[in-house]
């Protein structure tokens, strides 16, 4: 089976949809959502032990963000091969300074020993408005936070053994003031975890939507343009590439204003009927955006 | 490092010593604990798929019982080798009947390929009056629900291939009922996850106290009563061995009569001032509980 199988089949079993659970409480909603990291496929050779930390939470609270969410605190359940103090108290630093820099807690966790290094990280989170993948509505405004490819760059710049610009990069910080400035305004979101591409089409399925996007707008990141040989590349590393952690959403554009002045964002596209799919216009031409990212 | 001395490092830096994080929420506590479990130490040969599930998601409940919560919902991260769809459909019926029994929900998670199968589960409650660890008073009585060495017995089993009887044993009911009727009378409280003898170490350290255990009212469960060779045997199946699950806590004597009315359970001894240690009467012998017990 496939990852996209899998889940599948726990989407038919399971009330899942949006980036965090959702759970209804005191006239409030709580969020809460957990991700998996690997050595072998989230820590490539290179990273340090406090990007990694730092990483392994800011994926989780990157979640809660997508949703509009405040985190309340983070639980981590970490299995290591070795315990090494140097490696623990390091990990731990980066774990801790992201919540510092997102305003939250790292509550506690588990360890455990394990062959492969593994991360669990969990975020709780509150949101008074959730925002849902399901809200986009045609002529919406489509926009993203941020630029794109900032992880696809700093995978290369880690091949190129660029170790402290790559760690830097990986250093992301949640969207969470923007996602919490934007829950009022906007109709749908999502984080970009699966890459751009992938992304639009779990928000296409959610929302009953199509998108059509115009290439010139879509923000790279200076390192993306850098680095990129030629526009292929380009597209690769920040269209279909992943583990951007910035947020997409779409917005009525009679919230154009108000969402200017909550926070700083790109415009991209518009959302279009669901029959016209996801396309993108490039120049004169207009092309369809291919269903393909990033696999975890 | 020793899993204990992680333990201590992880102390020094986060707020942990309780069964879960608690966050003061609205004139109320959420509850967040996550808990992670590995194939090889934590899944024998012999345990169906169903009773992983069901497993996993128990594991973590128990958690919220220990502190007198009423659970909101559980995230399972789920890293396989292989995603098969029979294991997963199965895992997910134990998971989800384990959930059902327990009249929460599994909200979601998240799966991963994986060189050995690992499950995260994490479990958000609530408790108006979270019971700590930290509570127990000279003179209190010592008290367990249930009966112990119920894993023990169950892994004796799987040796002796009668996995039908095994896997029935370790799909234990977590004590969440009696953890709430608790609540409001008890002065401390754990649940048994690495055997009693540890978990009153750990209730001896939050507290500043000590134990009086009477040996002759300790229950043990009938099949560690068959099972077991001799005394000593049994002593090491039903102190010692750990993941029983039952809860463990601490009752002022002028609650003694609320508690019976709000669920059974056993007294099995007193608490006793720190310089006491902790000890058990074994006949007219008083003798030391050394403190040892699983370490996951």
């Amino acid at each position: 089976m496939r990852e996209r199988d899998v889940i599948k089949l726990l989407r038919e079993r399971l009330p899942i949809g949006d980036d965090c659970a959702v759970i209804p409480f005191r006239k409030t909603h709580l969020l809460l959502t957990t991700d998996m990291l690997h050595r072998r496929t989230d820590f490539p050779d290179g990273l340090t032990p406090y990007t990694m930390g730092w990483r392994a939470v800011a994926v989780s609270l990157s979640d809660i963000a997508a949703m509009g969410g405040k985190p309340l605190g983070v639980v981590i359940a970490l299995g290591v091969p070795q315990f090494e103090q140097k490696f623990l108290e390091e990990f731990l630093d980066g774990a801790l300074a992201c919540c510092t820099a997102c305003q939250t807690k790292l509550l506690g966790g588990d360890t455990d020993r394990h062959s492969e290094l593994t991360v669990v990280t969990t975020a709780l989170g509150e949101a008074p408005k959730p925002v849902l993948r399901s809200g986009a509505r045609v002529e919406d405004l489509v926009c993203v936070t941020g630029d794109l490819g900032r992880t696809a760059a700093a995978l290369q710049l880690l091949e190129e053994r660029d170790f402290e610009q790559a760690n830097e990069l990986l250093r992301f910080l949640p969207r969470l003031r923007e996602g919490q400035a934007l829950a009022p305004l906007a109709s749908s979101m999502i984080d970009i975890s699966d890459g751009l591409a992938r992304s639009l089409y779990l928000l296409s399925e959610a929302s009953h939507v199509g998108f059509r996007l115009d290439a010139t707008a879509i923000p790279f990141a200076l390192e993306v343009e850098e680095l990129a040989r030629d526009q292929e590349e380009l597209f690769e590393m920040g269209l279909f590439f992943g583990e951007d952690f910035e947020l997409l959403f779409t917005l009525p554009q009679e919230k154009l204003l108000d969402a200017r002045r909550a926070c700083e964002f790109t415009v991209i596209g518009r959302v279009a009927p669901k029959d016209k799919g996801i396309t993108m216009q490039l120049g004169a031409e207009s092309i369809i955006l291919p269903d393909r990212g990033y696999e975890h």
